[in-house]
């Protein structure tokens, strides 16, 4: 498989994404309730979902496909090739601010990340990297990430994971932002992610992930040598939903080491 | 005093920072740090506020100017014809982001809100308002806010005010982060202000801004309904330090009473 032309394949097909979903702003957009009042979901994002199903199944029928819309296969192993895909991650910040939303895409071959995407809709950005000959952002080379002191870094966390709650010590998160120089929440996973990796926030944690929020980033995040796992530091499961932490290699295992306790 | 003439003049000011702001990223930021390390400001910054005093003491040599960097005069009232300043909201954002910082400035009276400006420099997105007569951002006015529940808002409050803080009972603050629908934060007053006024947010609470901080934003909220006061339900103190919350009217009141207990 020549990975350039897979790749040329997925950019031309995100991008083409990216304005279908710009110009459906000019339509009513249409929603409807997930399980979770928190995780709303809209017609554009089952499109655009299809949109990618429709274009991978053209490309290669025997691509299988894992997407948070449930739209793709059930998948029950990362084996052959696998596209994972978040048509829409932010969808509260696509509902209510029309910005701040990412499409996020990984192709794997056999459990390894081959290619990863993460395009900022609004802003036509796209965060991108084939395995083992870096990453970038539009034009430009991403940098391998420089160490820092845990005091100069600014951190990606939500305010709901400082407060009590039944997956981390919050007390130790709180030593945390205390320890930190600033803590941002953009409400989108994959922008974090993508901000982790081109050296805008140094970590970002989570408690409570889907494979489709990081299979592109995780690609993105080796590249420029960011360390991304689950709160065990064990390397992230692709088929489930975990705990999740991406963080500049200087700062990883001591965030992991000093400030997490998970219950 | 025609308001409109200086509304022009506020906005070519505005957008020619900006754009000296943009080409200034081709050299090297030198960063300096003030007495906390949290507070870093460079050469751009104090440039700027001097580029905004030399074209306003230009414009009309009475006007009185109130800065960030204190290259200002030293006010002690706001009586006349006053420029409030920031001339770059999100210091780190600004170093370490070279994104989501913002130009932000007021226009005041005798104390009363006459112009009132927000501009994202690198997106060159301009929030914008003249007393009486409405808010825009960019070319298209900004709507009156909405009413809505408080379980379905999204609030912008930073995590340090989630962990046991001098200011507030952070229990009530936790409570506070339960019961919306979900919370940002974004390393730059100025831009979740100007975003509870286009309704992306629908709160921002702080304990502790400046008048720089705060001056543009209040004008812009007061035109679209949103409502502006310290911690206590006062209005904003435009002279001193204080605590801060902007909100949708339909949500400001009931988060003073059942969320903040200031200590």
């Amino acid at each position: 498989m020549d990975l350039h032309v897979v790749d040329q394949f997925a950019k031309a097909t995100i991008i083409e994404a990216g304005k279908r979903i710009r110009d459906a702003f000019s339509y009513d957009i249409q929603v409807e309730t997930k399980a979770d009042a928190n995780d709303l979901v809209t017609n554009i994002d089952r499109e655009t979902e299809l949109f990618f199903i429709d274009k991978i199944k053209a490309f290669n029928p025997e691509h299988k496909i894992l997407g948070e819309e449930g739209m793709g296969e059930q998948i029950e192993s990362l084996e052959g090739p696998v596209w994972i895909i978040d048509p829409i991650d932010g969808t509260m910040n696509f509902i209510k601010q029309h910005r701040h939303f990412m499409i996020t895409i990984g192709f794997f071959v056999d459990g390894v990340g081959k290619l990863g995407y993460i395009f900022d809709v609004m802003n036509e950005d796209m965060f991108c990297a084939i395995e083992g000959e870096g990453a970038w952002y539009n034009d430009s080379p991403l940098r391998k990430l420089q160490p820092l002191p845990l005091e100069e870094a600014i951190i990606g966390i939500n305010a709901s994971w400082v407060s009590p709650n039944r997956r981390v010590n919050h007390e130790k998160m709180i030593e945390l932002v205390r320890t930190v120089r600033g803590t941002r929440s953009y409400g989108s996973a994959a922008m974090e992610i993508a901000f982790v990796a081109s050296g805008k926030l140094d970590a970002y944690i989570s408690m409570r992930l889907s494979p489709w929020d990081i299979g592109g980033g995780t690609i993105i995040a080796q590249e420029v040598g960011a360390i991304a796992t689950n709160l065990k530091g064990q390397p992230c499961n692709l088929l489930t939903q975990d705990t999740f932490i991406i963080a500049n290699p200087s700062i990883h295992q001591q965030i992991l080491e000093h400030y997490i306790e998970e219950k």
